[in-house]
C-alpha cells in the first residue's frame, strides 16, 4: 500500500487473449474508475477456460507482486450463479491486499500463498443492476473490474459484497506428487506436469523440497519411466549441451525437465496434466 | 477530460500485431511527446489490413472508454494519398474527445456512436516534412502518434490540420441484417457475422432490438438454415450443456451464436463476413 | 531524463512471449522497486533465443525512444557464467541513458547507435545472493529488472556493478551487404534478410545509402536472382497493385522487398538470415 493508503496497482490475469479488445476494455474501465492507478498485465493467454492453469500462473507470480489488487478472470461459468468474490489477504510483506475474481478455485491457492492459509475472510460481490443490461457474459468488464477499481481506490470489501464463509470457497484439487520405493525395489518420484512454458520447459508438481525428501540424486543418471530417456540433473541450463535433456530446480523452486537451448516438451511430447515418473 | 483540461489518455488500436516493435515504438513516441499520459492498448491483433474488423472492435470498445484520444491504425493505404484525419467528438458523458487515424472508414462508426451522428467536424492532418525522411510506411509512428500526443497534451485540432467536409469522409458499408417472412411462409432473420471472438462466439449484426422486432422466439427451437443445426435461445452461457449450441444476446447487445464452454465457430465453420439465416 | 533527474522510463524487450506470466512478473518487480515509473514494452515476441533478431529490433526502435533505461533479455545463456551488463550511453538528444541485459551481443549495436561508437563505458552487474535461492534461470526477474529499476530510480551504474573493458563485450557479426559488378558484367546488390515483419515485408541489410552507392535504379526493372522474379522499385506501398512485388526504402531507411497489400515473404518464401541478390 502506498503512502496515501491506496493499494492502487491492479495486477490483471485472464484467459481473454489479445486478439480481441476484451483486455483493453477492462483497462479502460479500471482507468476510468480509478484514475492515476497502475495496471500490470500478468498474462492474458491462459488457455481458454483453464482455471487450473490460471491458478498456477497466479501462484508463480504472486511472490513477486507488490501491494495492490489481483484481478483474475478465467471463468467458464460466466453468467451462471457462481459467485464473484473478493478475498482480502494480509501479506507479511508488501504483497497484494485483495484477490478479485470468480469463485471457481482460481484465486485460492495464490491468496493463501500471499496471506494466511486457510483464508480468513471472503466476500461475495454484489452484482450491480445496470450491468445486466445486456447478457451478463463479460463479468471482467461489468463485475470484477469495477470491484477491483473500487478496492484500489480505497473502498473496503464490506462496501462491495457480503461476507461469506471462507470454507465455502471452491477449491481445486492439488496436483499429484508422490515418491518412494517401487515394487521393483527402485526409488521413484511421480509428479504431474504443472506447466509447459514458452521455452518448452516442463515444470513438475514436485518442489526442491520434495526432490530432497525423495533423495533424487544429484550426480547419477535419472530415467524417465516409459520413454527410457535419461535425464542429467544439473544446476542450470548452461550445464546441458544443446538439445540435451536434464533436470533442474527452476525459478519457482519446482523440479523441471528441460533441454539445453531447446524445448524439452517438444522432444518428449509432454503437456500440462501429464504424469511423469522418474527413477534412478 | 481531467481536472487540468487534458484528455491525457490515449486508447490505441491497430493491426500491428505484437511480433514486432511497432506498438512499442508508437508508445515511445506518445510518451516522449506527452509525458505522464496514460496509454491503453485496446488490441493490436486486428487482422492485417482488415479495416472493417478494426472499426467493429472500436465500436464495441467505445462505450467503455473514458475521456481521451482514440488512436487507431489499420491502414492498407499507408503512404498513399489517403488523408490522415482527426475527428473531434462531444460525448454526452465522459468518453473520448478525439479519434485519430486514416480516412478509410476505420473511425467513423465509433466516433458517431460516442459523439453525434453524422459527424459535425473533421480535420485532415498536416504531414510534417521530416517524417518523410524515409519511406512514409509507418504513419502510426510518424503522423498519427504525434497528432494523438499533441491532442492529449491539450493542443487544438485546428493546430494539427485543415478542416474538411465531414461528408467527404470515407465510410464503410453497413453489415447486413434483415428479417421478415420467407416465401415458405416461415419467419427468418438473416444477418452477417460481425466477429468471431477468441472463445469462438459468433457475433451477428442483429441487435437485441432487431431480435425483438423480428419476434425471434425465446422458447421455441430456432434452426440455422443450411446446416439444419438447432439453436436454443438462452439467457446466458450457463444455460447450455457443454458443447450445446445456442443463441444469446451478448455483452455488446448483439445476437450471438454460442456453445456451452466450447467454440461455436469451430463447430459451424463460421467466420466474419459469413451470412447466417435463422428460421423458426 | 525528467525534471527530477530520473530516467524513469524503462523500455523492455525480450523473447519471453506473452503466453506465460514472465513479462508481468518483470513489470511487477520494476514497479515495486521504482514506483511511479513508466514501463514501455517494445516487444516480447522476439523468436526464442534469437539474439540477432532482438538486437535488430532494438536498433530499429532506439532512435524513437525517449530518456530512460533499455532493459533487454534474449538470453540463451541464462544461468551460465556470461555476464550481465549495464552500458551507459550519452545520447546527443534525449534518448535512453542505459542499456541493461546479457553480455551476448544483444545490446551493443543499439547502444552505439544511441550513444557513441565504440562504447566508452561498461559495467558487469553484481549478482545479488538471494536471487540464487532457486535455480538462476530467470535473470530478467532476479538480476536485470532490479538493476534497471535501480538505474531508473537514479542510482549510478557504479553502485550496481564493476567497470569492465568495453572491448571485452560480446559483439554479433554484422549482416552481409555487398554490391558491384558480377562476372557477367551486370551490376548486383547482395544482402542478408534482416527481418520479416508481421505484414510479410522483407527488410534487407542494405540501406538507402547502399542503394544509392550501388546505383540501384529507380525506374528500370530489377530481378531477384534465383527466382527470376521482377521487382519494381517504388516510393510507397500504394504504387504497387495488390499482390505486385516491389522494392521500397522502408520506415527504418532500409531497402525492403514488399508487395501491394500482401505478404511478400509468403510469395517468396523468405525468412531472416536468407541472402537475396538483386540485379538489373
Amino acid at each position: 500500500m502506498n503512502s496515501t493508503g491506496r493499494a492502487d496497482t491492479v495486477f490483471f490475469l485472464s484467459d481473454y487473449g489479445i486478439e480481441d479488445e476484451f483486455v483493453g476494455v477492462v483497462h479502460a474501465v479500471l482507468a476510468a474508475a480509478s484514475p492515476g492507478g497502475t495496471i500490470i498485465d500478468l498474462t492474458h493467454q491462459v488457455p481458454a477456460f483453464d482455471v487450473a492453469a490460471g491458478s498456477r500462473a497466479l501462484v508463480r507470480a504472486s511472490p513477486y507482486l507488490g501491494p495492490g489488487v489481483v484481478l483474475a478472470v478465467v471463468d467458464p461459468g460466466v453468467g451462471s450463479l457462481r459467485r464473484g468474490v473478493c478475498l482480502p489477504v494480509s501479506p507479511p510483506g508488501a504483497g497484494p491486499t485483495y484477490f478479485v475474481g470468480p469463485d471457481n478455485g482460481l484465486l485460492v491457492a495464490a491468496a493463501e500463498l500471499v496471506g494466511e492459509a486457510p483464508i480468513a475472510r471472503a466476500f461475495a460481490l454484489h452484482r450491480r443492476r445496470e450491468a445486466g443490461e445486456f447478457g451478463s457474459t463479460f463479468d471482467g468488464r461489468d463485475l470484477f473490474a469495477p470491484a477491483a477499481a473500487a478496492l484500489s481506490a480505497g473502498r473496503a470489501p464490506e462496501e462491495l459484497g457480503d461476507p461469506i464463509d471462507p470454507a465455502s470457497l471452491v477449491r481445486l484439487a492439488g496436483a499429484l506428487v508422490e515418491f518412494g520405493t517401487g515394487s521393483d525395489g527402485r526409488p521413484y518420484l511421480r509428479a504431474e506436469v504443472l506447466w509447459v512454458d514458452r521455452f518448452g520447459n516442463i515444470q513438475l508438481a514436485a518442489t526442491a523440497v520434495d526432490a530432497q525428501a525423495a533423495e533424487l540424486p544429484r550426480s547419477e543418471a535419472i530415467t524417465l519411466v516409459g520413454s527410457g530417456v535419461r535425464l542429467r540433473r544439473v544446476g542450470t541450463f548452461d550445464d546441458l549441451a544443446p538439445g540435451e535433456l536434464g533436470l533442474i530446480v527452476d525459478a519457482n523452486g519446482q523440479v523441471a525437465v528441460v533441454a539445453g537451448q531447446a524445448p524439452a516438451a517438444a522432444s518428449l511430447g509432454a503437456s500440462a496434466g501429464d504424469i511423469m515418473v522418474l527413477t534412478w
